[in-house]
């Protein structure tokens, strides 16, 4: 018979060996490519330093939350997780109808796939952070989603509009994307309006 | 005189105009290189996605601290600003002793301006976070630590010793690097050593 501290040491190794295959895994966001640019307009972003920025806008943009009493600290943790399932399922333009058709069963299978790395306690935890996201009925996650919004917005603003004017996209297809702003913080979709404004006088956004 | 809703409008202006002035100026963070290269070995990999990347370690490891009740959220807001500094200083290779000598001074300009870009309030606490990494002596700091530093071993490991073996790291070198982690996490400074010590029987690591 083993003696249980051995048992035990057994049991974290295999549990360490699930967390650190997770951690390697998803170091493949990191490929991932948006449609937009960073600021320099030397390429386009990638998926993990998109969860970084808006983290960090979380932290920094808490305050314009419309739901009093947002856990910032949960709303980090949605932003830092939700772009995970792109590992498998890519990113899928947000303007782009054809490939939303089939979204959300990529990244649910993808969201099975890559959380089930995890040992099961922790899989479920990210899962339930996932799903919370997605169905964006929390203050968290209503606020997580305008982050997620901002943050494209500011760098086609900083890039002359670059990925509004490669795809064409008209000024209200993007006023219409961003109207989630409204309720989760109506500061925010001030600022972002007035943005939106300025991009169809400068003819960045399509005046459609 | 105007009324105290228009002020309160104007001063909010003002507070998010800084606000949004910080966040577009960290986006550079993604244009700061490190000396290890992403998982599939294509390139160099930047100091935002390096951030991300250590805070969903955190989140994932937290159970490996030594210090019983450290604050994973707060681990995580330390490891999303701490290398924001980078910016304006560079990413400085753990095992270059002449950049070190003035990388506190370099860092600590960097610092001020930066973080300085903030309203007041948001400046010294996103300031104070950064100096409690810089200190190292919180339980959370600590941790971090040793999360800041596990993170490229995972990646030099995944790509046969690539940062080790362009630099000629020895395996003494290396093992005191990691030697942080004995204090904060038992369990992940055994795991380190083991890559180590593989790493050196492989000779991506000098014998030395």
């Amino acid at each position: 018979m083993g003696s249980p501290r051995l048992d035990s040491v057994r049991l974290d190794s295999t549990r360490l060996d699930a967390q650190i295959g997770f951690l390697v895994e998803i170091d493949r966001l990191k490929t991932i490519l948006r449609r937009t640019v960073i600021t320099d307009g030397s390429r386009q972003e990638n998926s993990a330093e998109h969860s970084w920025h808006i983290a960090m806008m979380a932290t920094v943009l808490a305050e314009h939350a419309a739901d009093e009493g947002v856990d910032v600290s949960r709303v980090i943790r949605l932003l830092l997780v939700h772009d995970i399932v792109e590992i498998d399922a890519g990113d899928t333009f947000c303007y782009d109808a054809e490939a939303a058709s089939d979204q959300s069963e990529r990244e649910r299978r993808a969201a099975d796939r890559l959380f089930g790395l995890l040992p099961p306690d922790q899989a479920e935890e990210l899962r339930a952070a996932w799903d919370e996201f997605e169905e964006g009925t929390t203050p968290e996650a209503r606020f997580a989603w305008a982050i997620d919004r901002l943050q494209p917005l500011l760098l086609n603003h900083r890039t002359g509009g670059y990925s509004w004017r490669l795809h064409g996209v008209a000024f209200s297809q993007a006023v219409g994307r961003f109207r989630v702003l409204e309720s989760a913080s109506p500061g925010l979709w001030a600022f972002a309006l007035g943005i939106l404004e300025e991009a169809r006088d400068k003819g960045w956004l399509r005046d459609a």
